[in-house]
């Protein structure tokens, strides 16, 4: 199990088209290899930065199955004009959950 | 309900002294008032950073109640001196679950 974090930082007054364009892409996610999780996160500091959260049973169900499909296409087709500069990526793996 | 993500890069070599000194500060944690969630997530991409999600009722039980508490200064005596540079730390609401 691998989380991928994508820190995307929105154009400003875009959020909401932002917001909607995630929720119309959920489906993507939902059927592609490996993804257990989707949600949508906004910073407090940051207004304009959000994080999306997706979780995926290995790091290459991310990296290669959904990247390298046609759903990956569409998901920038849907979101990727609100973009203010490129999703910054990482990739974490629960070390600890205390509670 | 707020998610707190620290961000936080480890000294070279002390990544299990800090992974240690996590688990030790959970309980302090646990008692906070308004923490309702405390994990551990490493990155795959940098393996010396780590991030600590850790869930708050207000933002202000994190902001003011937990950073002006003895429990604040036990938690950075027990994990401070692992620490490569001062921990980013960064609050965010969730706007979407998809699944």
């Amino acid at each position: 199990m691998i989380l991928e974090i994508a820190q995307i930082d929105v154009k400003p007054g875009m959020e909401a088209d932002f917001e909607k364009g995630v929720a119309a892409a959920a489906p993507l996610f939902k059927r592609a290899k490996g993804c257990t999780s989707l949600s949508l996160q906004r910073s407090h500091e940051k207004p304009q930065r959000y994080r999306l959260f997706v979780g995926w049973a290995t790091l290459e169900n991310h990296t290669v199955d959904f990247r390298e499909s046609a759903d990956f296409q569409e998901w920038r087709r849907l979101v990727g004009s609100f973009f203010a500069s490129p999703p910054e990526v990482e990739h974490v793996r629960e070390t600890m959950k205390a509670f």
